[in-house]
């Protein structure tokens, strides 16, 4: 099977599990529902899921053995981009080539349909299998810990205080392990627990999910500079509008697309002992290097 | 002991442990971490936590092994309070006597910090000590249903909804269903469930408090209208500046007493079982149903 027919099948099943685990759209109240929906159901790259499932796989485990797992990060990512694009915050219109929640539903609804994403994500990652190694306890330590103050929501902070003051390498490598780093590596580790995975190869996995991280926030600038709204699916160029300050802006163009390469070179190497096995994981990471959207 | 030195005794237990739990104010980001400390250090009743607590004290088992669910379920009902009096929503000023969170701290950072309190919540409830009768996972389907888009949520966008029409009675016990009566039954199960409670005394305490919550919301909404600002400690008279339907306002201030007596006396009768171990519930239902603020 070639990568993207791997990367479509994974996504599917992750499509067909969010569908059952969300409310329907006529339960009631409607309008919060269909928010949650319109925001899940968007054509997201499914990116994290994908690497819970894949990780899984990776450690000998059944992807379906991690689709708690993989929905419930689906759900976290989610209700944080919802949040993000609010007028109180990043201010955006444009999410995936569709408005942005709070444009379709108002803002008060578009904060809750999020708060209602996160909740449910913890509600579906209850619905993972103990493993002899892994209790249930460990799952929610993980994702609690990559979502919350520090991680996350903290990288959030960090990047809206950012606004229009000249920071510093450091607190730019704060702000992407928070936003992007600590949640792509905990949807590897996830899957990797699920799988029963000695604390070894969780780490391992962890340690790739990491660099893998920085590289894709570091890409992600670098797209938001050199890529038009429509090709990205969502407002190009608003970095620089909003005074932030990203890679490309204190690094340059060339060296910023090196250090994304040197990164990625670098996660890979963390892939090592899983040999053949990882394969998926090594492809997973050179699509994600080389994205144009 | 009486029952305000109880109550007392009570709240400090929740409140050495929230202070253990919430990241310091020195955490980075500095910002978030003062926020959400300012709103969960505010002097709330911790209501909701104390009934945790002597739940779990009515089923035969020691306050300490409910303390992680009572203080999850304080971070809930903060984060909604914090949520809901955004500028998008109630659009409040002043809450337990202070300024509220976005007006101190800023929108964006009002709506990260309630993102955080409910992340934590569930950090905090993973700390839990499985029993015999009841699994981790049972604890986190308690806490997610009640917090989530059906009952929570749900009831706070019902009640953005009702604003300016005319509600039914219907309509208002779905609200109230699901903004106060579920999180106030959820607690005391949690308790119940913690202290290692068979099923019958689970339901019994849930039933309890399905019908205090709904007691204690008409009695919440005829202080809005009787009592002061100054006295409550948040806006009074915001109901029907904001064109909410109340118990109040569809069947007056008489019926809405004599409903509410109605219902903390049906919930007491749910706790005729407990015999002499509920006598401290009791003793809460009645303070409930004729606090001041």
């Amino acid at each position: 099977m070639n990568v993207k027919t791997r990367i479509d099948s994974l996504r599917k099943k992750v499509d067909r599990s969010l569908d059952r685990w969300l409310p329907s759209e006529k339960t009631r109240p409607v309008s919060l529902h269909r928010a949650m929906r319109y925001s899940i159901f968007s054509g997201g790259k499914r990116l994290r899921p994908v690497l819970t499932l894949a990780a899984a796989e990776a450690c000998g485990g059944k992807p379906a053995l991690a689709l708690p797992a993989a929905c419930a990060v689906e759900c976290v990512h989610t209700y944080s981009l919802v949040h993000d694009d609010l007028p109180c915050m990043d201010d955006d219109d444009l999410r995936r080539g569709r408005p942005t929640s709070h444009k379709v539903f108002g803002e008060g609804i578009a904060v809750l349909a999020g708060d209602a994403l996160l909740t449910i994500a913890f509600e579906i990652l209850a619905e993972t299998k103990e493993t002899p190694r892994h209790k249930l306890q460990d799952f929610f330590v993980e994702l609690t810990s990559a979502a919350g103050s520090s991680s996350l929501i903290g990288g959030q902070v960090a990047d809206i205080e950012a606004e229009n003051k000249s920071s510093t390498p450091q607190d730019l490598l704060f702000i992407h392990r928070g936003k992007t780093a600590a949640m792509i590596a905990a949807s590897l580790r996830l899957g990797a627990m699920a799988a029963n995975a000695p604390l070894k190869e969780v780490r391992a996995l962890g340690k790739f999910g990491e660099s893998l991280g920085l590289a894709f926030q570091i890409v992600d600038d670098i797209l938001d500079v050199t890529q038009s709204t429509e090709s990205l699916g969502k407002s190009a160029g608003k970095d620089i509008a909003a005074g932030k300050t990203t890679y490309p802006a204190i690094f340059g163009l060339e060296k910023s697309r090196k250090e994304a390469a040197r990164l990625t070179n670098s996660a890979r190497k963390a892939l090592a002992p899983f040999g053949d096995r990882a394969a998926f994981l090594h492809a997973l990471a050179d699509q994600m290097l080389n994205r144009t959207c």
